[in-house]
């Protein structure tokens, strides 16, 4: 099952997809919630009303998250790139839940920015409550399901305006493109085997795999709960792989670019760049 | 005007205190939420029912925050004992606001931690939505009131587990006890003047003031909107003074000890430190 928001920002309706059509879910639920999820969704869109949703703006496919959780480094080669030696330890901090925006939303480069970097990532979208796991393998029972996340960053903010605290450069306005779907664990496959790419103005920049990931994503959800409670409807943004301008090989972004990024069976966002209004 | 919320937890009642009675607050409004504050609260007790609180459980005196946004090193004295010189930037990072519990609720230690520290600090509650503010005399106008807040933290998850990424050793479950009360700026007074101070077991800690802040409440309201969208609602921890474990002076906290904190007219809290449940 997939599950997504449609409409204008801030009255998103839910909807559920499933082979290809789309169907009314207001019946059962106001809105993607962290309780709609911890209910189980829906399993069957037997009895809801199919809707075209062709044209309608997609809003993120959750309702705002209770935290947006994210790992870093958490791919070697990304780790290299951005001067780093490979965490033997997941690297955990937060953004700002308000930064969640649709997939295909407008990102605004905050003012006075000059290194504004794009981060495709897989996000873990918790199911049910997540506290002092015994295990990894505890870990699939407590996933709602997966979705395309774009941890967009600006770098002088992360790295050199926060005494070494990310989070500064994490947070601004639109950082956190979201969607177009959640899917479900079910419909995914292994999110250890998925694809991820991203472009900028049509041109590759990332293009890995979650295999590559130091921390896999049963890992991160038990090692984060021995340290945290993991609540339905949280957003972990699992890090992102190798090609980002932070690595000194692609220019950062400005007004008018366009990023595109996508994972396998995810779905694809596409991304105008502009700057912040007064 | 004090906004504190009554009952047990997960089912509070919004109250308002004014010289030293306390009124319903449940025909104006469902809880002290961000949209409660953003429409200015209430600004008389005409017409209220006057409450009993006696003997009462007090909860975190507003809902569940949309960020809680920490200060680090805020005070220079701090910063040298925690082996830092002072920063020059406000350094900006996340607690999950799941961690917020009630004044006097008990504080879980994580298992596997032996570095469990207190921090008394300085809470601003949002009011109005801050963006891009011109200067930090618009500040004042952001701000919904003042409350007493324990940033409990657990060194090693956050100095060594992380990466250098301290929201790990901030985020365990109850590591946020807050007010008693929020109380409104008129109430306040000057928050740059205002002593904090902790205990443990009676032994006093902790004895500062927020004169000593590098970076004061209308700067860093200002700073902080320059990097991020602050909402009606969200906290902000300011920062704590030098007298925590992390000096060295003092033994990090263990089961059955008890931790007290208080601000100039912000109250006081008074904790009981227990082992996290299996």
């Amino acid at each position: 099952m997939k599950y997504l928001r449609v409409g204008p920002a801030g009255q998103e309706k839910p909807v559920a997809g499933l082979g290809g059509r789309f169907y009314d879910l207001t019946p059962v639920t106001p809105d993607i919630t962290g309780a709609f999820l911890a209910a189980g969704g829906v399993s069957t869109v037997t009895g809801l009303t199919e809707v075209d949703i062709t044209g309608q703006r997609l809003g993120a496919p959750i309702a705002r998250p209770g935290v947006v959780l994210c790992i870093g480094q958490n791919y070697a080669a990304h780790a290299a790139e951005s001067g780093a030696t490979p965490p033997t330890t997941p690297i955990m901090f937060y953004k700002a839940p308000g930064t969640v925006v649709g997939p295909d939303d407008d990102v605004l480069i905050p003012r006075g920015s000059t290194r504004t970097d794009w981060e495709v990532e897989l996000g873990v979208v918790i199911g049910k409550t997540a506290r002092y796991l015994d295990s990894p393998e505890a870990a699939a029972a407590h996933i709602a399901g997966f979705v395309l996340s774009n941890d967009v960053s600006e770098r002088t903010f992360q790295l050199d305006d926060s005494g070494g605290q990310w989070s500064k450069g994490k947070s601004c306005e639109t950082f956190n493109p979201l969607g177009p779907w959640l899917v479900t664990p079910d419909e995914t496959g292994d999110p250890g085997k998925l694809g991820l790419r991203s472009w900028v103005n049509g041109e590759p920049r990332q293009n890995s795999g979650t295999a590559d990931m130091i921390f896999d994503v049963p890992y991160l959800i038990w090692h984060l709960s021995q340290y945290t409670v993991l609540e339905p409807g949280d957003l972990i943004n699992t890090g992102t792989p190798q090609g980002v301008a932070l690595s000194g090989r692609f220019p950062y972004l400005s007004a008018g670019d366009v990023m595109e990024i996508e994972i396998d069976g995810l779905g694809r966002q596409r991304s105008v760049l502009r700057d912040a209004a007064l």
